[in-house]
């Protein structure tokens, strides 16, 4: 089975310059042949260290960051060694470089059926054909998921197995064999994003759809902005070997290099022995502000349909079973209230009356008083 | 004349996210619409000032840095108001952007014969089909510019007119107006790419072409990897206002926004009364390191055409005129010396024989040394 990608990359050339510059590692050169600036001219930055962080680096992402996401990656489950790791800005990235290697005008993605809204922005601007996967509570059902990939022939399968954005849901065990069991007898490529792993209040995850894969090309999205903060946008991408290479051309035509000093800082953070105890302490207040919203969300919506989310950011509930909420956002944004009409994260038609409600950010009680707001709007 | 997009461009769509939030601008709002994590699970960074950089920003970048590059590039002869200014991973995203924006397969555009390698990979892999604009000492021949934008037809313009890489050349002030006539007669679009402006040891640069404009769209890129430090990836777009929107569109849909720290950083530095003082000191030792290379050219090299770059980074030499230096490369390699052959520069056939050297980052000694087994591997 060869990997089909998209026509953009027969025309994917490497750089002449990082050719050049990769035949030399590890022996000592003299390089006139990139257009680095002398280390001499770099100011100070008080009270930040020089780790050396201010010259231009490679496209893949410093080494030792690339070795500590894999040791991190290998405790969520999945094992990929550092040489197959690239260094994002943000996992948003991830998903433009996926694009960029397998889409073409009509080229057919199966999307779990609500999903993430900026990948649906993301695959539409590249032409794809999306494709539903209908969700559950607990991912989609087992046998739905061969039938799915086979009614769309999909290139490339996005799904979000880890506290699913918008639903919440953690796909099962046997959704999460199902999927890989398919896509490694269709050959489907699988994209699988997880930026909410770390961010869980209930049991433990099953293992990620990767780690199962035995003949499919997969590509798995990771994020560093719930679990330490999102300005540094940094983000990670680890992928099977026939992928990598190209993955890698990608990012450097895109923008060279992330960002070397939050590469720095997430390093340190990811160093840090207090880490585990800092996340506790972050699950923790998330699972308090998870409890507030849902005793708002029952007061306010005694009729709403929804589960209470085990981790992730979101509360997915069904407000109404008619109102398309696309008609209420306005208003409610004129009464001071702003949420995501679940309209907008279907990658087909939409089932209406579904909102998307974030619970992480507003403190319990301006979050309380949003819900009363919303819940005036609706009658 | 109406601008002519690719045809992905039918498909961009805002972010319903993000329209909502745009709506509340001003007013206070409680939003339960984004994934924002509270800021109260942000952990400190001993050293360095909490600048409210670390929760997610706006796509098209902070509003004080978006001021500040405004006023910047006031005194750079381009007048831009801030909310037309673009802050990206670096200037290299701007031609990724750009790409998206303009390029279908087969998309004619028109560039600087010899040019900036990356950009030839980026447009090659969105399909262009490349067009050369031949170069001389001081840019173009002005005559020749319109010739080669009715014959090439094309629908943009790539061109680097200070000290422009691989050349060094400044475009003088005939052939910035010439372009500028040219493409608003046409509606081809301009794109300035002006990493090295700042970088410049000889008479003051005319002004830019995009600032001579009437009528055709444009974009201007800028870096502060050059003036600043290349790790912390920061550069920026303006752009005329009929594509200022769809690429902040293209902008979110990459990577969501650029990394917050280093928006904070460059903005204390363009608003540090000693950056006019640093930038002289980086441009003398800059010019020395000129002077110094361009001695040791002249020794190895007696023979060798070329003309002592102004500004930038780069010699371009012609060291031979009939050898492909393709061929020298992996030699060099071996005996320790990288460069770049001039060969892989070209959107067309290649000139054999010239070499891109880069002055700004070997020692004197080093440089001379690998010039000294350059020139012996030329024999």
């Amino acid at each position: 089975m060869t990997t089909q990608f998209s026509q953009r990359i027969s025309r994917l050339a490497p750089s002449p310059v990082r050719e050049i510059l990769q035949a030399a590692s590890g022996r000592s050169i003299t390089s006139l042949a990139g257009g680095l600036p002398a280390e001499s001219t770099f100011p100070d930055f008080p009270g930040i260290q020089r780790h050396g962080w201010e010259q231009y680096g490679v496209s893949e992402g410093d080494r030792p960051l690339r070795i500590a996401v894999s040791r991190h990656l290998e405790e969520r489950g999945l094992e990929c060694p550092a040489e197959r790791i690239l260094i994002l800005n943000g996992s948003q990235q991830g998903l433009d470089l996926a694009a960029k290697l397998f889409l073409d005008e009509g080229t057919s993605v199966l999307c779990e059926s609500p999903t993430y809204v900026a990948a649906l922005q993301v695959f539409r601007l590249f032409g794809a054909e999306l494709h539903s996967l209908p969700m559950t509570p607990s991912g989609p059902q087992p046998e739905a998921i061969s039938q799915a990939l086979e009614h769309s022939q999909a290139r490339l399968a996005y799904v979000i197995p880890n506290y699913q954005n918008p639903t919440g849901a953690v796909w099962s065990d046997a959704a999460r064999r199902a999927l890989a069991q398919a896509c490694d007898q269709s050959g489907t490529v699988v994209l699988e994003d997880d930026p909410y792993g770390e961010i869980g209040f209930g049991d433990p995850l099953p293992a990620p759809v990767c780690s199962r894969l035995k003949a499919a090309p997969w590509m798995f999205l990771g994020s560093f902005s719930k679990s330490f903060v999102p300005g540094l946008r940094m983000g990670f991408l680890a992928a099977s070997p026939e992928l990598f290479a190209k993955l890698e051309l990608l990012k450097q035509a895109a923008d060279l290099h992330s960002n070397r000093l939050s590469q720095a800082l997430v390093l340190a953070d990811l160093q840090d022995p207090g880490r585990p105890a800092r996340l506790d302490a972050v699950r923790a207040q998330y699972r308090e502000r998870r409890d507030n919203f849902c005793q708002s969300l029952r007061r306010h919506f005694p009729q709403a349909q929804f589960q209470p989310p085990e981790g992730g950011l979101f509360f997915w509930a069904r407000l109404s079973t008619s109102k398309d909420l696309r008609t209420i956002a306005p208003k409610a944004m004129q009464a001071g209230v702003a949420f995501l009409p679940g309209e907008h994260c279907f990658p087909q038609a939409p089932e209406p009356g579904w909102a998307r409600l974030n619970f992480s950010h507003a403190a319990p009680e301006a979050a309380d008083a949003a819900l009363e707001v919303l819940a005036r709007l609706m009658l």
